[in-house]
Parts: C-alpha cells; structure tokens; sequence
C-alpha cells in the first residue's frame, strides 16, 4: 500500500533479494497487488489497484507492507487488514506512535503480526534487537540521533559555522529536508520516535502527546562556537529514562554532548541509538537513518520474520505507562549563556563559568529543570541546554 | 557447564531478570545442575556435579549453558548434550569456530538449537541482528574491533605514548589482559571471532586455519606518533570481504583508519562491529565486548529464544567457504615507513609521502599486498599497515 520511495524500495529490495528470502522461507514471495492512488504505470501497471477492498479479500494475500503514512488512510487499511487475518509490516512511525498499542492488540487477537522496524532508524536494526537480543536484561535508559535532517543542520553548523536557517536551506537543496521542514526541525519526528523505542525498551509507551518535543529552531551560532571550543557538540536527542520511582521520562530535545560520549561523533544525516542496560552496559546501534533501500530492506527483515510464523514476543505488546513525568523532573546539568556574568557567578557559585563574546557561558551541577528555573528567578538567559 | 566468571554472570542475570524471563516464556526457568571440577560450595552447592551423565541423563533438563571453554570437554559433552536433545548455549568463540558447522548439523538433526551471541562482542547484539535483521540485505563486508584487550593497549599507545611492552603490563596489572596474552596479542582471539561473524554474515565459514591472524606485538611507537600526527589510529581489526569472483577472503591484522570512519573513536576495553550491506549501507554495533555480565546477558537472552521454541533460520546453518582467498590477494592503500627517503620516493612516485624522523612515511594508492610486496622487491621497510 502505497508506491512512494519507501514502497519502491520494497518492490526493488524483494526482487534483488528473491532467491535470498526464498532459501530462508522455504518458498518464494512476490509482489500480488498494490495500492495507488492514481494508476502509475511502470513494470508493475498491472497490478495497481486503486480499490483496497481486492487486497482485503484476496486471501492469496498473507502479508500487506503499508508505505501510506499518516493516520487517515493508513490507519483504516491498517486495521482492516489485520481485521482479515493479514500481517502488517509498516515503517510509519506516526502510526505506531499514535495507535501501537490498539494496532499490536488487534493483531494478536488474530494471530497475526504489526512489524515496524523500519520505523525508527532507518535501516538500523534496532527494535528486533531492543525485543530480542536485550530480552535478558533490566534498561534504565535509552537515547539517539534520530533524525537525519536535524542532524545534517547541526553537523553544518558545527563544521562550516553555518547559522541554522542557511544549514536548513542547504539541506532542503540536497534533498535531506522537505519544503515543509517542521516535523523534523521542531523535534517532532524524532518524537515519535522515541515513543516507539520507549515502549519497545520498558514495554511501556509514553504516547506522544506525553513527549515534550523541541527542535533545533532556537540553536544560535555562538553556543555551537563556545561548544565547539570547548570539545563539546550539541546533538538533537529523543531520551526516555526510568525514573527510581518507577515513571518514565520521554522527551526530545538539543543536548550538550561531550566528545568522550561515542554519539558525539555521529555525524551528517546518520542516526544512532544507545540503549544502557544493567548487565550490557552501553550499547550502541549506528547506520543510516533514511534513505529508500535502508529502510526498504529493513522493512523486507520484517516481512521474512512474520512469514516464518514465529510467535510474537511478550514485549511486542505494550501499554500506555502507568505513570510518566515531565522532563522538567529530569535531573542533569545544564549549559547556560547569560549577559550578565555577575549575577550568573553569583547564582551559580559552583558552576564551571567561563568568559565569552558575549558576556559567560556556565555549566551547573545536576539539578531538575524546574529546579534551575526557580533558581534563575527573573534572571535573563541568552541560552540554556541540557548536557547529556 | 562451567562456573567461572561467565558461568557465574549467567546464574546472577538468570536470578536478577527471573520476573522477565518467566513473563516472556509463559513459564519459570531454574538452574538445575551446574557442572564443575572440583566441588565450590556457596548458594549453589545443592546443585553442583562433577558428573556430566547426570545432565546428559535428566530429562528435565532441556538446555544447557556451556562456559568451559576450549575444544576439549567443552567440545565432547556439547555433542552429547545435543545428541540427548538438549539446546545448547555457549559464549566459547574457540569451539564454535573450530567446530561450529558439525554442531549446528547435530542440533538441526536433533531438532534443537546451538546458539553463541556471546561468542562474538560479548554482551553486543551481533549475530542474531546478522540473521535476522540483516536477512533481506546482500552483504559485501565485515569488520571489527573484535578484541578489548588489544584495544585498550592500543587506546593507551596513541593517548598516553606507551608503548606496546608498558600498555601490556599496564592492562595485566588491571586485568585486562591475561598473564598468557598471547591469544590476545596475536590476534587469535579476534581472528576466531571473525571466522564466526564470516559464517553468520556470508552463510560460509572461513576456517580459523584459513584466516591469517596478525597480531600488535610490532607496532611501533613510531607509527602511533606519526599517525597520531596525521589524525589517524592503529587499530587491530578483524575483517571478511567478499572479493568479486565471489571468494571469501578472512583475516585480522592491524589496519591505519581515518578519523572518518566512527570505528576509529572505538576506545578503551570496547568493541565495535560494522556490517556492510548493498541496501542498508553501513551499520555499526558498540558496546563493552568482555565482562562476566554482557556476557552473561547475551547468553541469557539466546537462553530465551532457545526456549521460546523458535525455528531455525537458514542462515543459521553455514558450511565452509567454497572458495577463500589470502589476505595477500586483497587491495588496499598501505601505510610504509622507511628510512631510505629516496628509494621510496623513486618507487612510489604516485603516493602520499612524508618525512618523519626517521626517514619517510607513506600512504600508497591501493594494491593487493602481493604486488605490494612484488614492487618493494629488496627495499628494507621500518613498517607496513594496511589501511582500512
């Protein structure tokens, strides 16, 4: 469903592909039917349809790959087909974000499969492993670069001193970000995607309109250059962490990352994504975050996994978190630039408070940010971030 | 089988994630025997047996941890625990590259699984992303930090200037490197970790005895200083590549990387694994690549899927390479050192040279190490590198 990049991809990757996922399924798999909105024409004319109602009741169809994205369309084919006893594959992390939980539930009730590894990072392999591979083990924490687009701008902004607005501009002349670039430099992509591996790593979701989201609109050149001088880089992170009392803390925002931290070489519109655990430690999963054949073969995986009949995992399934908390309950230390450079060494007597073009920039010790906000009072800052 | 430090590690995570482990089986799992040497004592000790017929002979045992080590004991009752239809799990890289094909022939004939993430990157999730996220891709190459300790040596050699003999002694006094470095140093370990990994990635093992395993014994101080001065590191990397007429060519030796490359950032005791694949592009997994509990948590979480009863993939079958190819046959650049400035400037006009201290360094255009070796003829080097 759905004939798009990512939906091409698919077509291209199970072709190039074929005689490797047949040996691996015992039996070949091929393309019956696919949905358009408008006949397209091309090597596969003649089997567009623009009726969904022939795959729905095609039952040759075991398996249905959904590349409409959004919540309209997609969401209703979505249900109707798991509703007739089809797998859905899908990289449409706006779907899986907003209605996972139902879409999971109903598939189970029917013995079928939602996959949506494709949905965060790309061609990363990292919601199996997240299910599988780290099953043994209790998370506290998980975090990464998950958008390309943002990434690219800040990565710019850090290599040429580019100021964000004409980064954004380069990038959208390249192809990495769209005419409307608002879901991604707004925080609002890698929002969803961080709810998604919230729920994958703790089997609770924190639903996106728990997620604070912020973007990288407000990064001003002379906090990349103070940063930059510093051997420090700022990187636009989703984070959802377990609190001691047991809540969840998602949220996406620019952080301050050291360069001893491995993330803070991720660079360009790569992705990256760090899941700390208590016996694995530190893991983390790097590769590129988009791109058609990235995402089109990690969609394949899925489609090879839920045509070999395996059973779905306990943590395939999910809730809404029982309880969730705002990042402003999150402690760390924080990044600050003021104007006015007494009253900063006055309020901060035990922050590391540096000189700069500008008047100081300081970074505290951990605190909440409700804690830091109190603290300043009326003090006008000229930036704040949080240091990872 | 075994209770050292990973067999150790395996009963604490067991008993630590016991909740999570019951909830994703449907069922409680337990240690039933433990097998060791001589009698231990501890929590444990109801359990302990120095005789392996009491496993091979319990039916209600069903699955079996091996953390012997080596190719003897472990090798003999991991064919009769299979051979009694019991899975087995192991983090033993020796016995898995030595004898991984005849062991995964037994348990399919037998019906059940020999799985050993933890042989590969310790607590890192490698080889089951290899077989199942990776499955839809075509993948061209594999490469590594496959081994801590030589790492960190090599870590301490670029950040401190020790050198290789200080770094050793260094890393034994931490513990790092073992009294007998040589497995490590020479690069054994890392060389049977990539006739693994070359198996899972490829479907064809090349044997151990078929890998050219150098070691870091001979790096000079020299060379770190003047790669250190280029923006460059020396690290030891195991490497599979599979050559256009389709040949597998396997080895480990150290390799000259660009600070470009993410892997060179790779420091200290971690490891660091890179997948190639025509669509995914290049996918990089880091994590702590030694320890009783990554360690532990890997071979846990193959205890699950072992349990959850799932099928075998056709990839996890694997036969040996029907054609490999030395290491001599593969091109490169290569990094050189010499002291005759002039004989290396007349014999390669077309490479990147410079003078260092003692003489010149220089970075070919690439070449198979044969015609390398073939066009120095008699010209005495101070070193050779291949660069990645």
């Amino acid at each position: 469903m759905g004939f798009g990049t990512v939906g091409g991809g698919v077509a291209r990757v199970l072709v190039q592909n074929s005689a490797r996922i047949a040996r691996e399924l015992g039996e070949p798999v091929g393309v019956s039917h696919i949905l358009v909105r408008r006949d397209m024409g091309g090597e596969y004319a003649a089997r567009m349809t623009q009726d969904f109602s022939v795959i729905e009741n095609d039952p040759a169809t075991t398996l249905v790959v959904e590349t409409i994205g959004g919540c309209g369309a997609a969401y209703e084919y979505t249900k109707r087909a798991l509703a007739a006893g089809k797998h859905v594959v899908t990289a449409n992390k706006e779907l899986v974000a907003e209605h996972g939980e139902e879409l999971l539930a109903l598939a189970a009730q029917k013995g079928v499969r939602y996959l949506f590894e494709a949905s965060v990072g790309g061609g990363i392999p990292i919601l199996r492993p997240l299910r599988a591979c780290l099953s043994a083990d209790e998370i506290s924490e998980v975090y990464g670069i998950l958008n390309g687009t943002t990434n690219y701008i800040l990565t710019r902004m850090f290599s040429q001193g580019a100021t964000f607005a004409s980064a954004l501009k380069e990038a959208q002349e390249l192809g990495y970000a769209e005419a409307d670039p608002t879901a991604d430099v707004e925080g609002i992509d890698a929002g969803r995607k961080i709810s998604i591996l919230s729920a994958l790593a703790f089997g609770e979701q924190v639903r996106p309109a728990d997620v604070s989201m912020q973007g990288i609109t407000r990064i001003d050149a002379a906090d990349v250059a103070i940063c930059r001088a510093m051997g420090w880089r700022i990187k636009l992170l989703g984070r959802s962490v377990r609190l001691a009392d047991g809540a969840l803390c998602a949220y996406c925002a620019p952080h301050v990352v050291s360069l001893c931290n491995g993330i803070s070489t991720v660079d360009d519109v790569y992705n990256a994504i760090t899941v700390c655990g208590a016996a694995t430690g530190d893991v983390m999963f790097y590769g590129r975050g988009a791109g058609a054949l990235p995402t089109a073969s990690a969609v394949v995986s899925d489609v090879v996994e839920a045509l070999r009949g395996e059973k779905p995992r306990a943590s395939e399934k999910w809730s809404a978190a029982s309880r969730t908390c705002g990042a402003e309950e999150l402690r760390s230390r924080w990044y600050l630039r003021a104007e006015d450079a007494s009253a900063t060494r006055t309020l901060f007597a035990d922050a590391e408070i540096w000189e700069c073009e500008t008047g100081v920039a300081a970074v505290t010790q951990p605190m909440t940010e409700r804690a830091l906000l109190q603290h300043l009072a009326d003090t006008p800052l000229a930036a704040r971030l949080r240091v990872l």
